[in-house]
């Protein structure tokens, strides 16, 4: 049986702040790191043990990755960083609150924005997009880089991840942990538990939980499973769930 | 012009200790820590930037290239970590106060033991060497867990890694920092500056201060210097050249 564990990044700064990160690299509150030391104290005391590991490009995502190596005494194996595992990139909605965003444009709005499968927000100018001229983007053709996505274009990135980087290692025994973002694991998700272009809209992926799949040996899913405390799981999921709503 | 950037880990708990440590997996002080977010701000204000980072398999060298990653916004690099760079192997000796060991074999077979070219120390019993069952050296068939090493012994694996994997990437273009240890980088910088077996023997590198070395395209080095504070760094470099003796 081969297993896989994926983390989202704890709790960032934006995140905190109700607003849309997307390809912007903010970092880890306070509780972003506890979350992070948590679910390797986590994995450590369930007897997993990794010998490579995937992340994105984006600080929050890496920081997330090394607390979890430092508790689980791993700081030695091969970390891959590839911003196929970024974030969704939110195009115009970058940096804006999302409860006014919501206020402006209706909580339908919104969640269209952040929860339709295939409808982009606005696209970034390209001044103020974050990856532009970055040097942690200089092997991606300009073209590359996106302006906006929707969920269904994170998919067709990842994807093509997945079959050549992920699944292979996976399959060739590797023990894989990949610490990502909400929208690049619904990505994964989706696929990889064949889920619809609309229920994919509703499902949420905690901050800091790390989630457990297991598969056959054709990387089939069997189950899969959150690790930890149900209750703080569920109270977390329900907090993402409503961040895209006007504040009362 | 190529550039390449060393630093020896910040002060480990057995610097401090002055004990031996060798392939020992010894975490970083709180003064290590520090030691490794100023070589990470010196190379930020002196416009260093990196895209690629070797280190070894030992927590505190792993580290220090963390931290210094941190201070350079660089936590999204690419890095790899390999047994090649780890310490010195010091056999019998690892985990045995130096200066104790000075006062009952003699300041002269403590410093041949330490920095003799091709004198090992005692080898190390099986059962109590770190490196044996240890999942990070996995990759190593159990012949190549060294029992002690002479620095000729570190040499003889580290050259390999540079033709291999660091010169090839220098010659490249890509712009590399490594993260090792005293006598690892001692074995490096005696191929670089074609020191002899006798004159590396009285060669110091101190904790936690980038060493830059320029080359030329073929690799010829041009110059090097470290970054930093001059009198700082001689007095880091007297403090290691007396670790071997015996405490007044």
């Amino acid at each position: 049986m081969h297993k896989l564990v994926l983390i989202r990044h704890g709790q960032s700064q934006w995140n905190l702040e109700n607003r849309f990160s997307g390809w912007a690299d903010i970092d880890l509150t306070e509780q972003g790191v506890a979350e992070a030391r948590e679910a390797g104290q986590l994995l450590k005391q369930a007897g997993f043990s990794f010998d490579l590991a995937h992340t994105s490009r984006l600080t929050r995502a890496v920081r997330t990755l090394w607390h979890v190596q430092d508790e689980m005494d791993a700081m030695w194996i091969p970390v891959v960083t590839d911003w196929r595992l970024n974030e969704r990139h939110y195009g115009g909605l970058t940096g804006l609150n999302k409860a006014e965003t919501a206020a402006r444009f209706g909580d339908e709005q919104v969640k269209i924005w952040r929860r339709s499968y295939d409808t982009p927000p606005p696209p970034q100018d390209r001044a103020e997009n974050p990856a532009v001229g970055d040097p942690r983007y200089a092997d991606l053709a300009p073209e590359q880089i996106p302006d906006t996505e929707c969920l269904k274009d994170t998919v067709e990135r990842v994807l093509p991840y997945w079959h050549e980087s992920l699944a292979p290692a996976i399959k060739a025994g590797r023990k894989v942990v990949v610490a990502a973002h909400g929208n690049s694991l619904r990505a994964l998700v989706k696929y990889l538990d064949n889920i619809s272009d609309e229920d994919i809209v509703e499902l949420n992926i905690p901050n800091g939980v790390p989630l457990v799949y297991e598969f056959d040996d054709e990387l089939r899913p069997l189950r899969h499973y959150y690790l930890g405390d149900a209750e703080a799981i569920a109270a977390k999921l329900a907090a993402v769930a409503n961040q895209g709503k006007a504040k009362a």
